[in-house]
């Protein structure tokens, strides 16, 4: 860094939106996990939660601390992800630490997005009479790690590798999340699980959601398990990583969000509804409540 | 977080600083370190690189990476020094995330300031005629190091603990960093050593700097060492971590550093020179060249 610290300008009537996010070699990613991977995965955790709040990505600044034992190439792999990803999503890096470490390789990310003032989305804005919906689809990250550990042996390898991908490498749904800006009531990336997610989204607001499992959006490989194994779709709901966008809105917006879905090439539906209450139920295609094993969803 | 990323409100014609720094067990501090001077420290190195640009701290983000080991009672001492530093220092925690580690603990933590645009002191506005100013005393948390690990037996009990309080414990100087706005030409703060700082203010400004060895300020306790063994004097220059200010300024500002000095009731001396050329050059008492042994300085 050629200066102690790092200056961002902040055009008026604009906030600067802040958000730090860790990734610890054995907690996050796998040794060989490929480096211009893991890098990429760390920063887009970041940018989904900017979009999370409908901002717009600009800066970011990175600590490192990696052992010894971590050589040039993958520190070379790691900066070309992260080039790559500086490239797609128009963000800079401000600037950083690094550090050696007698333990495991260790990455944390903090991302500054701008939105303009007032315009933020919450978890708290979610109102009875809202319809929820999310965006792409759900489950496939937990898939993918599952197969990464051998399971689901009759997949097809393109299946398998489409789910592998989802798992390593979010999308985040940066275009998505400034224009909701005036089309969401409350607002949330999938990143604990959608069931999880939505716990949040519904405590912050003081409400009750119901989400009809059959209703939330499956890849084509995902669907494929499901048809084998039906009690698999729970699980999807509760996985997590998923990085999608959940959000409520009144169900007189549901017309320009079908637009803005087309205009984005991104599939958005809705899944359940808000009600006054607490929790979040989810019923099966008979309307019968699904029990659920947890609420959420654990890094390995 | 109540939110997926946290709001930073910035005052028209205000930016932004921003700065990380990272903490890492066995290599910034040692395992059985005091929990609150472990997060007092990580905090203020941070604060002490918003002084060097002349900002105001505001705000902070934190990451922690803990390993079982570390118990509750560890993480309350943590989170008190924080507290307690938040209430001196004025600033708020923003946000954060929080993973177990199979490694050794790691922590960083983002820092926020904010200054006036157009205001920001850099390394690079040295100009030959300036003279180099620094604050407090130099040395202390290098000496405070070898007490730690059972040097300078011969030092009074008073003085070990005062040597190593300022290793364990730094001050940053976020008193004078921002009344140096219309005063320094460059600032950078001490955390390199006296000699490598200087060093990257004469890089970033294309100049070189003479310091007089016999004008860096001492605390009693390093006096009475370097009294003892002259040759350690030219060791503290480039020791490290004494977070204190260096800055130049053209000489007829003296008076209102010396002022300034008073009104802080903080010692700031004035150790040298910027000339054109290039490199940090030390002179003895005699204005004969010190050699040095290396530029900088080592985490252990």
């Amino acid at each position: 860094m050629r200066d102690d610290a790092a200056l961002v300008d902040c055009r008026p009537g604009y906030r600067l939106v802040a958000t730090v996010d860790q990734a610890v070699e054995g907690v996050h990613f796998l040794p060989d996990d490929p480096p211009d991977l893991v890098a990429k995965k760390l920063l887009r955790r970041n940018l989904s939660d900017l979009a999370a709040m409908g901002a717009v990505p600009r800066h970011y600044l990175l600590t490192t601390a990696l052992p010894k034992s971590r050589g040039d190439e993958w520190l070379q792999g790691f900066a070309e992800g992260l080039a790559d990803d500086q490239r797609r999503f128009g963000i800079a890096l401000l600037g950083g630490d690094s550090t050696s470490t007698p333990g495991p390789t260790a990455l944390t990310l903090t991302a500054l997005g701008e939105i303009a003032a007032g315009t933020e989305l919450r978890r708290s804005g979610a109102k009875p009479g809202d319809r929820v919906w999310v965006s792409g689809a759900i489950g496939d990250a937990f898939l993918g790690l599952q197969v990464l550990r051998g399971g689901f042996p009759q997949l097809a390898p393109e299946h398998r590798a489409e789910l592998i991908a989802r798992y390593r490498l979010p999308d985040p749904r940066v275009a998505l999340g400034p224009r909701l800006v005036g089309i969401a009531n409350a607002l949330i990336d999938v990143s604990d699980g959608l069931v999880a997610d939505l716990g949040h989204v519904c405590e912050e607001s003081g409400v009750a959601a119901t989400i009809r499992l059959a209703s939330v959006p499956l890849s084509d490989a995902a669907g494929l398990l499901v048809a084998d194994n039906p009690a698999l779709r729970a699980q999807l709901a509760t996985g997590g990583d998923d990085y999608e966008l959940l959000f409520t809105a009144p169900p007189e917006r549901s017309p320009v969000i079908a637009q803005l879905s087309a205009s984005l090439d991104l599939p958005i539906v809705e899944i359940g509804s808000i009600e006054s209450g607490a929790g979040v139920r989810l019923l099966d295609a008979d309307g019968q409540p699904v029990a659920l094993a947890s609420g959420g969803w654990q890094h390995f």
